[in-house]
């Protein structure tokens, strides 16, 4: 048996999330299914992050084990042209140690929001990003994003149904920057709570729209009460941007 | 009556092309309705370029007379508000002299074509660009490029169905860069023959393959001949990004 790491780009628009469900297709179904239309085993994938129904995924990472002796490039190729005509692809495959574990090995996850910032509705970015019409300060949103960095009880951004042990958890870098009318905050830490990046979005545009100063944004990670922060960002504007090991 | 100037973006995927047809929806039919929608009148909608199925626009520019006096950032808004929820989106609305007509006062189009150059297929950029999995090589395609710059009989590159009177056109420049996986290869002229930024995108491909030569590429424009070029590219990875005037 051999144990593969794949690394994966998706559109999670047509998707119920990462996770099999029955009320519609999901990535990991896809996948199961591609790959067992390639060899006929029925093996099971397992992602590093399990992203929500709209979220889409730049380099989301997931492993599985196959009987058959197969070459990486095979199975690359296989499952894409078996996954077709799903939103999804395999960008990398290769043999991983038998230990390996795409969620459970992980130590770090990136994320990126991006906000299109203009008067106009989204045309070619629709479901690709969050459209806020009003003029947002992305210096002012870059600031106030650094109180957030360390580690903290992230309550105040933690979904309701979030499965976590504990809301403590360790934020290692955030940043936002704009490049003419789309806004970017990349965020990065070992894991994050259900939740957390896009409650971080609907937080700093209230920042941004000159509503909530950095000092507010200080109160609201210290009220530990989800009602204090602003609205959890749409899905469609979240990347998981990289998995690292 | 006002004569107004609108700037759009749209996703071209949906759409039978810019051009009101009877065998499905069209961005100017789209555009036509929404502004009856907003004020009751039967406009036309003018393009400076009428683009293809699949082809998309980040700055196309139309004209339309209105009757009813109407702010430019009015019309805009109710524009977008009408369009839902056909990907089509009013950037800006101005005030045009009487004169303008986006299409014959036009003195530049510029186009992108747009290349995702990798062996995965393409799951987030699907409908967004051309897939070409074999690595091409972009200063190789840029280079070649070059010849084509000036004025030439560009009949090589020229759609059989092509409707302009002459295939002499001046290509005022043309650039072919790589940024990781993504090809752009820019274009722009006064006016473009029918096919022929997709004609070349076929065609530097083949450069890029390393099939062919900037020298061949020479042979091919002074051949005049449609069958010594490359392939039409897809739509798909086409842009009009905007309109001189």
């Amino acid at each position: 048996m051999t144990r593969f790491k794949l690394t994966l780009e998706y559109d999670g628009g047509v998707f119920v999330g990462w996770q099999r469900q029955d009320n519609g297709p999901s990535v990991q179904q896809a996948l199961e299914e591609a790959v067992t239309a390639f060899c006929g085993e029925r093996a099971r994938v397992h992602g590093a992050g399990r992203t929500d129904a709209g979220v889409h995924a730049l380099g989301q990472v997931a492993h599985l084990d196959l009987e058959k002796p197969t070459k990486a490039e095979t199975l690359r190729d296989a499952v894409n042209h078996h996954l077709k005509p799903a939103p999804v692809a395999v960008l990398a495959a290769e043999v991983a140690a038998a230990d390996f574990h795409a969620r459970f090995s992980a130590t770090e996850r990136r994320y990126l929001y991006r906000i299109v910032n203009r008067r106009a509705p989204l045309a070619l970015e629709r479901g690709r990003a969050w459209w806020v019409p009003r003029p947002l300060d992305a210096a002012a949103m870059h600031a106030a994003a650094q109180v957030l960095v360390g580690k903290h009880d992230f309550s105040s951004f933690r979904a309701s149904e979030c499965q976590a042990r504990s809301p403590v958890k360790t934020l290692t870098g955030i940043e936002v920057s704009r490049l003419a009318e789309a806004i970017e905050i990349r965020a990065r830490a070992p894991s994050f709570l259900h939740h957390q990046v896009r409650n971080f979005a609907g937080t700093l545009r209230l920042v941004g729209e000159g509503k909530w100063s950095a000092a507010k944004v200080e109160a609201v990670l210290a009220a530990r009460d989800r009602s204090a922060a602003g609205q959890t960002a749409p899905a469609e504007g979240l990347y998981l941007t990289a998995v690292g090991y």
